[in-house]
């Protein structure tokens, strides 16, 4: 932990300023009632308010806002019915799932505003929507609203090590520092920063946290037994802000730690191990989330080692949770990391498909297959994966990453509200992608839509997987290193609540928490460095889809023909005469086919592929013309020079209202633009020297090359 | 250390098999006197001989073996005139710089043997001559032999970290396991492995070892002073082998341990710093050797911090240890490792000779120039580097890598014997490198010619700087991970003794020790296979002297393009036209130039300069034509498929014999062979792969590349 406080992100005491000023009554019983009790009553003695707490249906005559559990008042959330491929066979009748209630209505009349929830979660949740709107929940016309969230599974996955990692540190691609959690081996015994963070969540909607690394190496394997209390510790944290706890798990746990000589699955040692292991994980966690695993991936162990499917592996551990309502999260990144570069048959892209769609329907009920939103690895640009259409009969969990793994590792201003607002708009059913009835991605993951390739009646509605994705927080004094990476944190969370929200209104929701009573030329400034950053990242860095010309193993910064060469199973195949993957059915890997039509068809053809997945699809000549009318060629070269003006540009913007906010967050974001533009600037220059050299084309405008 | 009794190596009892089984007579004082009578003593209990010892001049009629002490029958060694540029300005008079007496006399008449020497070092160097004899040295028509090392510096370097470095490791670059002499943040308390290892080294004519990392981290730094004493038990074991211990030291000490505000060179203080400093080890280390340094490079501090040459720096150094006659061995490794790619005017290979050539005659008498053998950094192909030629009134030492960095990391077999003698008998001053009677470059390491480029009187003698070389040994079972690496350590001892030494020889030398009573297709199949194991490794792995194909980091495995768009200084700038970096005077980086006459002339021209190094020195189409008849392409394609078929070779012509050897031994060599074929491969489809896809042109013979 640093000796600096930690910047206040999106909660400075100011944001609460509306709020603090008012006559505020807080009515109800419950854990979250009182920290919400908490937070109303230093709100008002900073700012000159009148804080009182009452009994339910109490007097509340001259309150400007109350805060009531009233449960007679919510409307019930909508139940989501999960139904198995067999269901009409009559052995899988649908079962209900329900979440905790988290719902809150908001009403306005005559100034004065009623926040009430069927649950203290819920009214949390109503606090901080009060909190976001500021003044402007007491200003405006009579209303009278009932908010719930999307789906009651917003997760965050924690890559962190209890112990430092020999190559990866404390926090696998971390770039925040270390550990919030852990130190060198240890669980903090000062978790007040632990409290900070769970209360920025749960302001943004986050309930659940996966606290370890899904690379579970030896001593995190023991959270689950020796280490256990140290869990209970953490999630007794959380849980005064209505978040609950998941651990990563070891699919090898019964060996490694329980001594057996198999993890076969069906092996009913095996079973009954993580039988008890769970009774005692629920034991001491009484509203503990459930397990993550990464299985048979990247050297993790897995079913495969048995003989067995990936069903087999995650059904046992979910009949091992679901006397406890406990979620299984099973992630669908599962491929070949052995591969041969000289094969070029195999796709990893198809991997995932290839795995986990034959399986559909025989996941238990308590199983979330969790899938990275693209079939490839969280690059800036790639198709969606085509699992999350091809699983109807499971709950299926799109993976989004807030660490900027491949987006510039929070040296570079990079939003991605846009690209994720992107990915859960698609459509996969519809020409265009974003017209039309059919399930959005976002309806998708949350159940809230009707699957138009339903092999059956029709009736049915797609079981809830939800959203997880990677933290980008660590100990830094801005969380998350670049200040403007909070965005992403803050834009994720409110995505998970309500993946329509548009990401630019995002920002300015971040802008008016995080610098508040600043002038409106910061928030204006806010938007033109990030609005466009997540497109001029990908303009300097991979062109057209092509992806990983990162250098390896760190994943900062250029290098073309980096994993060229390796078993990653991630090429570009650039010779002197054309660069990409054919990956259609009729002359490439065949993926193109694992999406539902028309997208099948659309990626299959050259001339209907959009321009900016051109090379993920296909291999063509420097000299093929885009959509855009310019040369594949001529494409990079521009999209180069022009990526690092906009960087210089960005540089610009913020330059003029850098003096208007925090000297501290204005220095680091300085430096970072700083490390930005240079790094912009070696990708530019390398890869355009590398195509250069490649098909000796010179750039039609003769800027330098080298 | 691991559990396992580490390998005999090279003296395995039977080695001693025809001392042990004679009468033998050891007459003399000294401490290496009564290590000599250990080693007979226990030989000629093991195998049935006598072993008396006597005083020197006692009678000793029927001894068959006669080791003895005495002076007046040896003849003086030549001492070595040092001079320095500004000597007939008559401020510095040429000194004599003498080392220990090193010398022996091996004497035969009618199978008796008496070894004398002038001293106990000199008499255990003639021992262990015996022992490489065997039997013999029994045999054979009367003789009277002086033999004396070409150079009292014949030093071995142990890059060994006393902490794991988080990325080095515990030995930088090592490939055999943990140190020898650390583990872990310690001096290991159990230095029997040492002292094995010190015998090792007496064995093949060692006599000086620098036992921690240039890179001199923070806890390494410490042995200068808290840590002391641990240095102290280590010189107390390598003494009885007649070897003096070293020290890495950082520049910066006087700052980092000695709490000054500065290390400049000039300032008294900090002068007085080291005085004090050297006073401590020599107080502790009566025969200490002295300090070695890598300062100003890759980040290491030195004096160009303060505005001061090397001279200045390496001088200060030097006069704190001269009154104890130690040496300050200096590296002339230094160079711009942030260099931009985009400048092609920069060229790290000029950079030694720029920075040191001015310098000639400018350091103190004590101080050794330490010059890696080629400009850039141990690859397996690059031309000897010009400061050798360039600084006659400085003494100069030739450092060579027997650890494998670049040849393979002891997973490849790769002698190195061919690749040193080559650079041994290299003549700057010759049309043909290798015949006439100027100075070779052992000549100028070694003090023993007369330099060509004199340019004073031509009376002087080149002052001698010896030999220097990272060592290969760590805890590994068989102290080199490879057993063929041994020969590698071995070569080097003898070579650094007597240069002439032919490669070959030294292999069958050491087959003959290591291997006892093996039949002789034992020997055969070691030099089948490593005879041309460098030409072969050179074949499949970076063609035509253009090095630094490898993996960053590591520095094992093909990658092509890995340091092409890098701060270090090594690349290739392969187009679709051509590859080669242009060292010309004419129209380079004038790299060439640096060299002599005639070979600035022959290097400086496409037409006389030598294949091997044709990409070192120019920038050439693919289709160029080389002297062999072949283009530079077809070159790369028929090297690396002939690279991998002579590996399958070499284990073929290993697997008619690996049964005849230790199991163990075996089994780890057919490990090795393994790898070494899988790499070679990798090598082979990368690079020619890579060049097919950039040139476009096809293999002449049609084979598969990818």
């Amino acid at each position: 932990m640093t000796g600096v406080a930690p910047h206040a992100a999106w909660l400075p005491d100011d944001a609460f300023a509306a709020i603090g000023s008012r006559r505020v009554v807080v009515a109800g019983d419950g854990a979250l009632t009182a920290t919400i009790a908490e937070e109303v009553a230093a709100a008002t003695a900073r700012f000159g308010g009148a804080f009182s707490r009452l009994d339910v249906g109490d007097g509340v005559s001259d309150a400007e806002l109350v805060l009531t559990l009233a449960p007679s008042l919510v409307e019930p959330v909508e139940t989501i019915e999960v139904s198995t491929r067999d269901a009409s066979a009559g052995s899988g009748a649908a079962a209900e799932v329900s979440g905790i209630d988290e719902s809150f209505r908001f009403m306005r009349e005559a100034g004065a505003v009623v926040v009430q929830a069927g649950t203290d979660a819920g009214l949390l949740h109503g606090l901080f929507h009060v909190v976001r709107l500021g003044e402007t929940a007491f200003d405006g016309p009579d209303t009278d609203e009932t908010h719930a969230p999307a789906t009651d599974l917003r997760m965050l996955d924690h890559w962190d090590n209890v112990d430092v990692h020999p190559t990866m540190g404390q926090v696998e691609r971390g770039y925040s520092g270390g550990s919030i959690f852990y130190d060198n081996g240890f669980v903090r015994a000062d978790l007040s920063r632990v409290e900070r963070y769970a209360r920025l969540l749960a302001a943004v909607g986050i309930n659940r946290v996966a606290i370890n690394n899904v690379n579970v190496h030896e001593h995190e394997a023991r959270l689950l037994t020796d280490d256990l209390g140290d869990v209970v510790r953490v999630a007794a944290v959380f849980r005064r802000w209505g978040i609950r706890v998941h651990l990563s798990v070891s699919f090898a746990s019964p060996v490694t730690l329980g001594g057996l000589d198999t993890s076969d699955p069906l092996d009913q040692d095996v079973a009954h191990w993580w039988v008890r292991a769970a009774a005692r994980v629920w034991d001491a966690i009484p509203d503990f989330g459930g397990f993550v695993v990464k299985a048979d991936s990247e050297g993790q162990p897995g079913p495969f080692a048995y003989g067995r499917t990936h069903a087999d592996g995650a059904n046992m551990l979910a009949a091992a949770v679901e006397p406890y309502e406990g979620l299984v999260h099973w992630r669908a990144f599962v491929y070949d990391h052995r591969q041969d570069w000289r094969d070029r048959s195999t796709d990893r892209a198809r991997a995932a498909y290839d795995h986990f769609h034959p399986l559909d329907g025989a996941f238990s009920e308590n199983v979330v297959v969790q899938v990275k939103y693209g079939p490839l690895d969280f690059q800036v640009r790639e198709p969606l994966s085509p699992v999350l259409a091809a699983m109807p009969h499971t709950r299926v969990a799109l993976e989004l990453q807030v660490t900027q793994e491949y987006t510039g590792q929070q040296q570079h201003a990079v939003y991605l509200g846009q690209q994720w607002s992107q990915l859960l708009g698609f459509r996969f059913w519809e020409p265009d992608g974003v017209g039309g009835g059919s399930p959005t991605v976002a309806d998708l993951a949350t159940g809230r839509g009707k699957a138009a390739n339903d092999p059956g009646t029709g009736r049915w509605r797609k079981p809830a997987g939800g959203f997880a994705a990677v933290s980008n927080v660590g100990d830094d004094e801005f969380w998350t290193g670049h200040p403007f990476a909070q965005a992403n944190l803050y834009a994720y969370g409110r995505l998970c609540w309500d993946p329509t929200l548009d990401p630019g209104a995002l920002l300015d929701e971040w802008v008016g928490l995080t610098f508040p009573g600043a002038p409106d030329a910061v928030g204006e400034a806010v938007r033109a460095v990030l609005d466009r950053s997540w497109e001029t990242y990908e303009q300097y860095t991979a062109p057209l889809g092509v992806g990983f010309m990162v250098r390896p193993g760190h994943h900062y910064g250029p290098d073309v023909d980096g994993y060229e060469y390796t078993p990653w199973g991630t090429y570009h195949f650039a010779d002197r005469d054309g660069i990409g993957v054919d990956r259609t059915v009729r002359t490439g890997t065949g993926y193109a086919g694992q999406y539902p039509s028309p997208w099948s068809a659309t990626y299959e053809s050259l001339s209907t592929c959009p321009d900016e997945l051109l090379l993920f699809f296909h291999h063509v000549p420097y000299t093929h013309v885009l959509h855009s009318g310019k040369s594949v060629i001529q494409h990079i070269y521009d999209t180069h020079f022009e990526g690092v003006s906009r960087v210089e540009e960005m540089i610009g913007e913020w330059s003029k209202v850098s003096t208007l906010v925090d000297p501290r967050v204005s220095e680091r974001i300085s430096e970072r633009f700083a490390e930005q533009l240079r790094s912009a600037t070696e990708w530019r220059d390398q890869v355009n020297t590398y195509f250069l050299r490649k098909s000796g084309i010179p750039d039609e405008r003769g800027r330098t090359i080298y």
